[in-house]
């Protein structure tokens, strides 16, 4: 019946085209014919443009509200707009008038791009709110982001938004940085299949992605956000570049994001180099480049690489810098006209911002559906979608004598405490802030689970941030009161970096501690310190400095925010209703100065020939307090089943540099008594190479579901082309030679390592 | 008298030296005529070499002892010898005895070059304990330098020594490594000024300096020494090897040596390109590179660049590396032979180390002078100059009510507490360990001051590395019993790496944290309670986080390692005979995660236009919960009188970017009531650059001694090609426009700023 449907739909709308086509005037120009190709549309339509129209089209213009477009608009096309402040409905509402304005009421008909952020479900309000990008990456399962952003989709396309402003590429190197949440992990293979999974959702909309932030923002100097960043050629390239080199290839998204971070002392967004040599000659990208907020402006502001604001405009127009977000191009048009900047460049700019309108059929039907606004936004599916996400993301990292899942029926109270107790926690591109109303908090799903059963007692102890410690004894008199303390820590997020004072993660958040803010290691202190059992919760949006917690705590959970159902997934796993299947994308550092953690690192950077990290008992070198290790590493998580890798078969072992495949079939089996997921990992080490690789690089994963008892083969492939490097001339190349086939269910936890040979 | 004695020394020796040539047989060969070019002697023997005795002169052989000669070097020559566990005058008679053997009983009596650890003075034991190189660079004196290299010299020149290991070019960025106290400080400026005015001393004695470690070791990923450092290309050049560039060109060294690390990936000792490209043919090096320890086997063992140590030897032959510390080399005949390495590959090596064995003049005179060395090692003299130099490192970094120096008639007794009370302290490549008999300790150069007048008791009250509190109390008591605490803390260093239970510094020793080690922190809050006036002596190897110090303190002296009079130096300083006029070559940090925190950042990194640091009560982003600046800045540093910078005048503020030089006239007054050195700095911010440049830099400094109540003139000047730049062509630039000249005491306490236009 469906599909009957879908066909008459279909046939009625080649009518509908065809009838168009046939009703079109002999003057109806080119570009309104949507026969015609994208390119003679666009060469037709540039020539009619004035200056001052084509200018346009480089910049945003804030929709404002339904009323005021007639004000803000007068009559005139611009690039590309946003909301923010508007729910789901208005704005749909307020589309929907926007672009029937700007198709009739504007000289051209030029529709107008609509520009949400996306990262974790629609910033629109009322829209579900998914799981931040950090808790996606520890899902370890691209089709599963995949089905998430095609949900988030539905909603964009209902409100008529055409283009996503995520997702966020940058590597969570940098602890201290803020916007850790926002990435997919530390492993520029993770956040490549991620970000490709992530794309593909959306993209059934057709909904242009912006990836982001072009490129290596995310280690800057010192972990302050907008510093800064350190780095060579050969890293920028075989790390920072990575995941955009990928997705570029693999989803062809018609929209990059620059970032406001300079690399090596080179503004990015002033230069002609990263953003067009690199980003499009060398890595194929086809689409328009949007500037990040106020990287324009800065190149005199803040780079201060220029002294003036239409230098600032001219360079980063010459570089590649398409489309400004804030006020600099509205200098653009003063420089043609007194000759100080060629026409080429603002022509150049243009052709890319039509391309990408007349690619995703703007010009022909821009509209969304304002009516099934209500049908599709926060539709239960997509927040049942949110609730799976989370499920899949969080990461179990101890279980001292199986405590979890809770033994119901052994348990009359339980205590509820910890300042992330009862909150619920969205990372910083959400449309609200933390808000209990807008989801459900650990306490809910804890009563939603156990109903009456159970008894459970609930004080906060200590709030996330400040020194206080006046209510640390109501938490433990309510633990004591108990038979078992569950407490829940970690950081707060806010909504683009609005309520500072609650913030300790996000954009602009900044941290020079990693250890726990405020009083909230004191708490767990005095919580141990009862004797009771005492399971931890971190809820957080990056992995902070816990030796203390995992040596004390009967288990560990790890939640990334994990969207609106946050609580429930978090009971549900407590609770076993839900088995956990995440794994950490982020290693948790021994301290703040036992840093960087990340397990990619280079051979010479933890392993010292005459040295082992020693211990104060017996003090060795480097360092001599402590070792380099992280406290849990990249890839760890439990489960409550156990996996047993069976076997693991290597079809061949000796390859060509030029290419082939390497496969790798992997038996895994589920030993335990209960179903579970398994995220089986496969890492390469380049045992000799002329230039510096990692001890171990992620290169493939499949995440599997295997039933208790049972046995399931997974396929794992790695091009030969992935094994390459940049050498000393900084050409990729597979060096012949030895490489280690590393296969577990942890990057420490290494079960068979093969050799390959590539000659 | 002694210049007619000199005259008449030069009249016989010219007579011999004539008698000699006159005795030349016609069968003499050339390479043996000291008339003849280093280029002819050159020419004339190489050709007269065995491929063994070319591949000898391109190792080293451990000289062993004046009896093992014969069974050491079997008849055979090498290119270099080191000795370390002898005395002075033990090393000198071997040395004679060995370069003896060289010249007359091998085939073609080539000498040996003699090298030696010279940071701190000689490394032969006995001779003068020098301060370490970071308490040099922190009397911003490169004068006094010379003449402290000048004295070590000395002692290098009769043992016999002809090679020095030293100076560290290295930058002081990263806190955590353990090698930060072999290092001038975080300026490369004052590197470069440190660097050359310590090897003009020993250049004196025609003694070749080693500039090391080529290049860019002192960032390492993480503090660890061996780690890859993260940069660019323009980093290396703008920063790292800005001192490598400016000593080469200015003192023209006959070695330098390599780092074991890699940049970017590259190992440097085996890089062509950094070994051969830039090191010889962009700076002009004319000189023989000589390995680090094991940097050339690591290419293999540790790097994994290569898979055999014949390929290590040949990787790092060709790149650039003449000599091999350690054995690799020795693979080098046998792959000459066998067709797998090119010849012209020893030749060029063998080529470079004649030329330093003839410019040194050691085919002609390779002896000491052992007779001379009881009269030279360890003179009165040199100690004395050990002690001025201690003398002016000491930084004065907080002395609230001026309670220094201390009024002796005040107080009856002094309780003088901490770990490093009692204790000499030297730098990681003194030739002793910290070892009271060989210099004296605080509380002995107090009892050397004080007499019988004040009471002293001594207390360790915690050691400087075990969390053990025992005897903190017995410190406490002791303060209690007394008017006044001066309380020692620090690092503790050890002779190479030995002992390493003692170290928490040094090369190896690195830190995760920042804090101050052990139980130190404990011992001086304890002290702090007891309301007795608190003078805090830090000792150490390195800055460490101290914010409470800086708040709880009375008065805060800084020393370096200070050579072996380092505890009289303290006491001389803390009771007035020496007024301090030491300033901050590194700067001190808030904590741990609150680094980088050199003072010549980026405008970038901490100058983000919409945000300010925070305070807990007022929160702000970056960070949250603290600000990125540091404790105590660069170039900060107290006197026991004052300073007011009277006037500033620029010469001309126009300039061409083709040359010329900027010349400031600053006029100083002492406006206290007794004599003092100031530190003039000149620090030149480029208003707006093409790419990032720091928002200061120094460029010129002067010390001035001002005598109390009177006025100084101090001329700083600037050449206009300082003020460049690697732009985004990598080319070295000095880009138009407006530079400010800022002039002050102290990095953050800028007094003039004034502008000059470069067109």
């Amino acid at each position: 019946m469906k599909k009957i449907f879908t066909v008459f739909a279909f046939l009625l709308l080649a009518i509908v085209n065809s009838s168009s086509a046939a009703n079109m005037a002999a003057d109806t120009p080119l570009y309104k014919n949507k026969k015609a190709t994208v390119s003679q549309r666009v060469d037709d339509l540039l020539p009619r443009m004035t200056l001052k129209e084509k200018i346009q089209q480089l910049q945003n213009r804030a929709s404002g509200g339904a009323n005021d477009i007639e004000n803000i608009f007068k009559g005139e096309s611009y690039g590309c707009t946003h909301e923010m402040n508007r729910s789901a409905a208005e704005c749909a509402d307020m589309y929907q008038k926007l672009q029937t304005y700007m198709l009739t009421k504007t000289r051209l008909g030029i529709p107008i791009l609509t520009a949400a952020e996306g990262i974790e479900g629609i910033l629109q309000n009322g829209c579900t709110l998914f799981p931040q990008e950090l808790a996606q990456g520890s899902t370890f399962n691209p089709a599963l982001i995949t089905r998430m952003t095609q949900a988030a989709g539905a909603e964009a396309n209902v409100i008529g938004i055409h283009q996503i402003l995520s997702p966020v590429l940058d590597i969570a190197r940098e602890l201290r940085w803020g916007r850790v949440e926002e990435t997919f992990g530390e492993d520029p293979y993770l956040i490549a299949q991620m970000g490709i999974g992530f794309i593909n959702g959306y993209q059934k909309y057709n909904i242009t992605c912006t990836p982001k932030h072009f490129m290596a923002h995310g280690s800057p100097a010192g972990g302050l956000n907008c510093a800064n960043v350190s780095g060579g050629e050969r890293e920028l390239r075989s790390l920072y570049m990575y995941p955009f080199k990928r997705v570029i290839t693999e989803t062809n998204p018609l929209a990059v994001m620059s970032c406001y971070s300079s690399y090596d002392g080179i503004a990015m967004s002033g230069s002609h180099y990263y953003m067009t040599d690199i980003l499009r000659d060398e890595l194929g990208f086809k689409g328009y480049v949007y500037s990040d907020w106020g990287s324009v402006d800065r190149l005199q502001t803040f780079h201060r690489a220029v002294a003036t604001q239409e230098d600032a405009a001219k360079m980063a127009l010459i570089a590649g810098i398409d489309l400004d977000i804030d006020n600099a191009y509205e200098t653009l048009e003063r420089m043609v006209k007194s000759g100080k900047l060629d026409i080429k460049y603002i022509d150049l700019a243009v052709r890319r911002v039509l391309t990408v309108k007349f690619t995703l059929g703007l010009f022909d039907n821009p509209y969304g559906d304002p009516k099934k606004v209500d049908k599709i936004v926060h539709s239960a599916a997509n927040v049942a979608m949110s609730k799976e996400v989370a499920d899949e993301s969080a990461i179990l990292v101890k279980n001292s004598n199986n405590i979890l899942p809770l033994n119901l029926s052994k348990y009359k109270s339980i205590a509820v405490v910890g300042p992330n107790s009862n909150e619920t926690i969205f990372g910083d591109y959400a449309w609200t802030e933390r808000n209990p109303k807008e989801g459900t908090t650990l306490l809910q799903g804890l009563k939603e689970v156990v109903g009456d059963k159970i008894t459970l007692r609930n004080v906060e102890g200590c709030d996330w941030w400040s020194k206080n410690t006046a209510d640390i004894q109501n938490a433990v008199k309510a633990v004591e009161a108990s038979d078992l303390a569950i407490v829940a820590i970690g950081t707060r997020s806010t909504f683009l970096g609005r309520s500072p004072k609650y913030s300790t993660s996000g954009e602009g958040f900044d941290l020079s501690s990693l250890e726990l803010p405020g009083a909230q290691e004191e708490l767990l202190k005095a919580i141990k310190a009862t004797g009771k059992p005492m399971i931890v919760v971190f809820i957080a949006g990056k992995p902070l400095a816990m030796p203390w917690v995992k040596d004390n705590a009967d288990a560990v959970v790890v939640q990334w925010y994990g969207g609106e159902k946050q609580g429930r997934a978090l009971a549900d796993i407590l609770t076993g209703a839900v088995n956990p299947s995440g794994k950490l994308n982020v290693s948790f550092p021994r301290s703040t100065g036992n840093t960087p953690t990340y397990y990619n690192h280079f051979v010479t950077d933890r392993e010292e020939p005459f040295d082992s990290p020693g211990t104060p008992e017996d003090p060795k070198m480097h360092y001599i307090f402590d070792k380099p290790e992280p406290v849990w590493n990249f890839g760890y998580g439990l489960s409550y089943t156990s996996f047993k890798y069976v076997s693991c078969t290597l079809k061949d072992t000796v390859f060509s540099a030029t290419g082939g495949t390497v496969k790798v079939e992997v038996e895994v089996e589920n030993t335990g008594t209960r179903d579970g997921k398994e995220v089986v990992q496969l890492y390469v080490r380049d045992k000799f190479s002329s230039v510096a690789t990692p001890v171990q690089q992620l290169k493939a994963f499949n995440k599997v579901l295997i039933k208790a008892g049972k046995r399931e083969k997974v396929t794992l492939e790695i091009p030969i082309s992935e094994l390459g490097l940049y050498n000393d001339k900084m050409q990729y190349v597979v060096e012949p030679g030895e490489f280690e086939i590393q296969i577990g269910g942890a990057s420490d936890n290494i079960v068979f390592n093969k050799t390959i040979v590539v000659k």
